[in-house]
C-alpha cells in the first residue's frame, strides 16, 4: 500500500534546521531597499535568519564585492544561500544565475561577482534564474534584487531545488583580476581593499609566499618605505609605526599598530606593492 | 462542560506563523537606540522576526519617512507590525497611536509619518496607545521609541490585539505634502527622495502619467535639460548620460546610467520637475 | 537501570526560549567583519537571535563602548550574552574572558570594556576563555572576534556552562574613568557621549543631582552659558534654544529643541559641564 511509503513518524524533519540566507549588496543601508528585499523574503518564508555581510559595497563595484564574498562564505553554516546583488547591469540582458557549490548556494547576476566564492568552494552547476513563477510581479526593470534574486534565494530557503527555477547554463562571467605575479625574484602584488581601520589588504596570498625557502631574505615595498619581516602581531610594533602581516583573510596586509595605514601611506586602491626576495 | 470548549488538539496554532515586526527611525546606528528598542522587544516576545527598513532618516524628517514606509510595507507579509519612530514631539502632548491597516499594523506618534501607508493599504480603526500596563516604566519624556512604542508592537507581535492597547479615535494627523499637480499641459512635480544611487525619485505617479493618450509627445524638464522619452532600463543610454523612468516604486524617476543623476544635475529634495504634454 | 535517568519525556526543555546574542564592536559595517562573526556564530547555533548594538564605536574606544553597554544591557532578556569586540590588544597577552553577572553573560577582551555593566549588573564570576576546543582554528592573531568569541558566545548560547570555557580568574581590568566629582558646591562632570542628535550626556547621574535638597536653586554651565533649571521634554523651550534634561539613560543631557546641541555649543567629548548648586 502506497501510503506506507510516507509514514509522518519516519519523515526526516528537514526544515528542523533553519536555513540562512546571508546579504551582500552596495544598496546602502538609507533607503529601503535591503528591507524590501528582506519583506520579500519573509514573505515567502518566515522562518529563515537573515544576515548582512555588507550593503556599502562601492556603487557597481563588482570585484570588491566578490572580493569580500571570497573571504566571507566559507565561515557561514553549510547549506547558506548567499544573496548578492551588485547589479549595474539591472534590466539589460544579462542574466540571473544560481550557482550550486560544494556547500552552498550563490545568488545573483551574471556578472562575475559570484565567481571568486564559486571556484574556492568548487561548482556543482550554474542555472540561469528564469522560471517566472517565483518571480514577484510585475518585474520591474530597475530592482532586480526585489523581483527575482530575493524570491529566489526564499524558495530555496524553504527546500525548492535549483533545479525548479531554471536550466543549465555551462558558464559564468569570471572577472579579470589580476591575481598576484612573480617576476624574477619580486612578488608583484597590489592593494585590493582597504577595512575601517585602515588595514591595506594585498592580493598576496600566504601560499605564494611561503613557497620560497623560509630562510631567504625579503622587503616589502610599499612607496618609498619597505619592511623587511611578517610581524604576528598588530603590537610587535610601537605604536604608530607600520607592520605586515598576514591578516585574517590569509593575505598580505600591511598595517601600522593603533593607527591607519591608509592615513600613514596615502594608500589607495590598486596601489602597487611588491615583494622583494634576496638572491 | 465548560472545559470541553477549549481542547488543546483544536486550537488553532496562531503562533506557529512567526510575526515580523519592521523598524523605520531616525536614530542612526551609531547611538544604542535601535539595538535597545529591540532588546525590549525580544525581552517581551523572543520569537519574532526583526527587520530594519532604515534608521538613517534625516533628524525629525516626517515626510521622508512617510514617504519610505509607503514604499516599502506592501513588500512585508501580511500582519506585519511597523515600528515608526520619527518623533520630534517625544515628550509632548503628540499621542502614540496603533493604526490597524487592511493588512497590517502601524505603530508610531500620529504626527502623520503613518498616513501615506495607512491610506494606501486602507484603514480599519486607529486607537491612541493608552494602556499604561503595556509600557516600560518608568516612562521617560525622551524615548518613547523605547518605553511606549517598542512594547506595544512586542505585546502585538504575541497575539495581544490592538482593543488591548487603548480606545478608538476618530481621526490621524495628515502631512500636507502636495502630490504632483496638472496645470494645462503641465504635469508640475518635485522630487521627494534620493536614493543611494542619487536616483531623483519624484512624486509623479505612472498612473497620473498615463492619463494621457499614450501617443502624445512630452517633454521632461529639469533644471534646464529634457528628456522627451521613458526609458525602460538604465542602459538605454549611455553611461554617463541622464534618462527618464518609472521606477521600482511606481514613481517617475530621473536617473544617468552607472552615475549620480543628484551629482549631474547639483539636485536637492524639493526642487521642481515638469512633465509637459504637446498639445 | 541507567537508561531510567534519561527519559526523553521528563527532559526540561530549556531550548524552548530562544537564547539572544547583542554585537557590540568597533567593526563598522563596511567590511565583512560582523557578517562572519554571525556567520561563525549560525554555524554553531542557528537558533539565536542576532542582535546589533552598534558596530560604530570609534576604532579602538574602550571607554567609548563601555558606557554605551551600561547603558543597554538592562533592557534585554535574562541571559541574554553581550559579544563585545573592542579589541585594540588582539594578539597580545591581553585575555579574552566572559563574565557572569547577575543576569547575563559578557563576553569580550579582558580590558576594561565590559567593566561598567559588569558592575552595574553585579559580578557572579569571571573566566578566562582558555578551552582552545571551541576555537575556531587556526587561531588568527588579528581577529579574536571571529576565532574565540563568537564561538564561546555561540556555545554558551546553545547551553555550554562557562566552566566549560575555562578557570576562573579573581579580577578584571578596571577602566580608570573619573565620574562626576562634588567639589564643594559644585558638580563637576564631563561630556561622555554625543549621540546622533546631538545631544550632549554627561555623566552626571539623576541620583547624584538629587541628593541635593530639591529646593536648593542651580546653575548648569557649559562653555560660557548657564541654564537654570531641569526640563521636563525637549519641547520645554523654543525650536533652537537649549535645555538640560535627564536623559532616557538616566544621566544629565544638554539639549537644543529640534537642533543639534553639539552644533549650538561646539562641543567636543570630554568638554567639562558644571552644576553649581546656591547655598
Amino acid at each position: 500500500m502506497w501510503q506506507d511509503r510516507k509514514k509522518p513518524g519516519i519523515k526526516k524533519e528537514v526544515t528542523d534546521i533553519k536555513k540562512t540566507i546571508a546579504l551582500l549588496t552596495d544598496f546602502g543601508l538609507d533607503d529601503n531597499f535591503v528591507g524590501v528585499m528582506k519583506g520579500v523574503i519573509l514573505n515567502i518564508n518566515p522562518n529563515v535568519n537573515l544576515v548582512d555581510i555588507s550593503h556599502s559595497i562601492k556603487s557597481h563595484d563588482i570585484s570588491e564585492a566578490a572580493f569580500l564574498l571570497r573571504g566571507t562564505f566559507k565561515y557561514f553554516p553549510k547549506g547558506t544561500i548567499f544573496l548578492v546583488v551588485i547589479d549595474p547591469g539591472v534590466g539589460t540582458e544579462r542574466k540571473p544565475i544560481i550557482v550550486r557549490t560544494k556547500s552552498y548556494f550563490l545568488i545573483g547576476p551574471d556578472n562575475g561577482v559570484l565567481g571568486f566564492a564559486a571556484e574556492e568552494d568548487g561548482i556543482k552547476d550554474i542555472r540561469e534564474i528564469k522560471n517566472k513563477k517565483y518571480f514577484l510581479k510585475p518585474v520591474s526593470t530597475t530592482f532586480h534584487g526585489r523581483d527575482i534574486f530575493a524570491p529566489a534565494a526564499a524558495h530555496i530557503s524553504k527546500g525548492k531545488r535549483p533545479t525548479s527555477l531554471g536550466k543549465l547554463q555551462v558558464n559564468m562571467k569570471r572577472l579579470n583580476i589580476p591575481e598576484a605575479l612573480l617576476d624574477k625574484n619580486t612578488l608583484k602584488g597590489r592593494i585590493v581593499h582597504i577595512d575601517r581601520f585602515g588595514n591595506l589588504i594585498t592580493n598576496i596570498k600566504r601560499d605564494l609566499f611561503t613557497q620560497f625557502p623560509g630562510n631567504r631574505k625579503f622587503k616589502i615595498r610599499i612607496r618609498n618605505k619597505s619592511m623587511n619581516r611578517i610581524s604576528q602581531s598588530y603590537q610587535a610594533v610601537k605604536p604608530g609605526y607600520p607592520l605586515a602581516i598576514f591578516g585574517s583573510l590569509g593575505y598580505l596586509e600591511i598595517s601600522v599598530n593603533r593607527k591607519s595605514a591608509k592615513d600613514y601611506f596615502n594608500a589607495k586602491k590598486g596601489m602597487g606593492i611588491d615583494v622583494i626576495f634576496k638572491r
